[in-house]
């Protein structure tokens, strides 16, 4: 039974979810896995590795849990988070200074493609917009369900990058809390919106836009830029032009550029840094604050290239250092 | 010239450092390095590899930046940070949300030993305390320069672990600020110790000698207890019983006994998971905060070993998820 715990000394809030260990892959020293399309339970042909899917896109007249789809959406075999519970504070506490939960929540994987081998920027663009569509359908999903406080949308490619998996996948993670670091970047926006009455994200992309030196891209819809202060190397995030503080309510022209940019901007990191392991992180306001943040928050997609791994110093203060600055990054990806 | 950037999204303080880029081993995308006893920069009869010594503990009568050392500490080659600078803001700032600092500050290596193989635990416990003393010396020494605002004192063991070198080695960086995520730490303990008039990490010391789940080694100077919310499997952390808010008063005695509290503890790792990469992290006063924080803040080290890598889920929330509970860690550990 996972269960979420918060650290006294720092705030910090852990999923604690012991089944996890059991993923055949844990535990390998180098984190490396060996998947076959054979043995790959995001193969066609393997639905029966995993749980029964949630929902996919389909062949019409083709039957759930078997081949014939396109996509699809499965509860992650091995949850960080479950959602047959009901939340509360798990059983005896130590110290009244020791704060924790049920690890109740949902925890879900999106096959975004049949295809074994190739990344998702790699897939065709109505696919990869198939991606983006289906992470917007389950936000708006797992948001019915009031005892989701936050949804946590993300994407790990290669292990450096804390993936298991190799067949290209993404993950949902809905959390009973909002994390602590969630909350300060909503306080921050907010305390700028007051003092301004303007949203600091659209700002920004104002004076980036001018500057141009940490601007890769931008379009009639979206900005891609190489933030101020980037923790790791040719971190890159995509902003909309569009204000707006929830992710979920892109429309579907939207999407379709979103897919563009990403393929596009994936493609010059690939040239540049050889295919580098990655993360995706999709920043969207939490659930039943969307109202409140509307005029503060403002939804983005960050693409986090892992090159190098986290040292002893990030992990004592989670400040960062970081070799390449932003405007070297697009110097380099500009060619 | 490395540049400290605060990102306004987050608050998240980045050190910029380009000339980091230039590290042979920087980009090799393993993160691998293949270095002998003859090109180890780290080695007796290379000290001309490196620039030159800080101070070191010599056999009498052998000359600086030559063999004859036992201990050698150094100016890292390829600083995050530098020395020979003014404090202050950086050149021209392109938005007013944009926050930044001259990248001043110090940054030091501790070659532990001259032996190129050997983990620090594995060296004599003379030798170990004697890796406590510097950081002891180093500490005070850098607190006497008052552009220093926080000191880290990190090691980093292994590739996963973020090292580049593998000749055991620690590392020491001064800061012209204090990160976010420490004075968060301060203010928590700060809150407590008004409210209940104790020191948050004493209590926590009292509730888990008593509960012992999490505790795995106490004796009269030092406890080391595997966190109530552990980020990593396996995470530990050694306290001192006696309350003191530096690191940098302890004892002679007490550094032979922490030697051999931390040799002792990472014997009990290495047998486990098989000698795994592994972060150590000091967390000290601030400078100058050593008064005001003397009663509510209690220095300690952190044990991360390195068994796997961050995702997406981690970088988008600083939440974490572990597989491994800390009473599981315990109960493992102790056999």
């Amino acid at each position: 039974m996972p269960e979420l715990r918060k650290d006294p000394l720092s705030n910090t809030w852990v999923i604690l979810s012991p089944d996890r260990s059991r993923r055949p892959q844990f535990y390998k020293p180098s984190g490396e896995y060996s998947l076959t399309v054979e043995n790959c339970p995001f193969c066609p042909g393997n639905e029966y590795m995993t749980p029964p899917e949630i929902t996919a896109i389909r062949t019409p007249g083709t039957l759930e849990n078997q081949p014939g789809w396109f996509q699809r959406i499965i509860p992650n075999k091995y949850p960080a988070l479950i959602r047959d519970e009901t939340p509360g504070i798990q059983n005896e506490i130590a110290g009244e200074f020791y704060e924790n939960y049920k690890g109740m929540g949902a925890h879900e994987v999106i096959i975004e493609s049949t295809d074994h081998t190739r990344r998702m920027e790699e897939l065709e663009l109505e696919i990869i917009s198939n991606v983006f569509c289906a992470y917007k359908t389950r936000i708006f999903e797992l948001k019915k369900d009031s005892r989701f406080r936050y949804i946590q949308v993300f994407k790990n490619h290669g292990t450096r990058a804390g993936a298991t998996i190799s067949h290209t996948h993404s993950q949902v993670l809905a959390l009973p809390v909002i994390p602590g670091h969630i909350l300060d970047r909503l306080n921050h926006a907010q305390s700028y919106f007051k003092k301004n009455n303007k949203c600091l994200t659209c700002e920004m992309i104002k004076v980036e836009t001018t500057e141009s030196k940490r601007l890769l891209f931008k379009d009639n819809r979206f900005v891609v830029l190489a933030p101020y202060a980037p923790r790791y190397a040719f971190e890159l995030a995509i902003y909309p032009l569009h204000h707006g503080p929830s992710f979920e309510e892109i429309e579907d022209e939207a999407i379709n550029a979103l897919a563009s940019v990403f393929k596009q901007t994936m493609e010059q990191l690939n040239k540049m840094l050889k295919y580098p392991a990655y993360n995706l992180v999709l920043h969207t306001a939490p659930t039943g604050m969307e109202k409140q943040s509307a005029e503060f928050f403002h939804w983005n997609l960050e693409i986090v290239p892992i090159t190098s791994g986290l040292g002893g110093f990030e992990i004592g203060t989670q400040a960062y250092i970081n070799s390449v600055t932003p405007e070297e990054s697009v110097k380099i990806l500009k060619n």
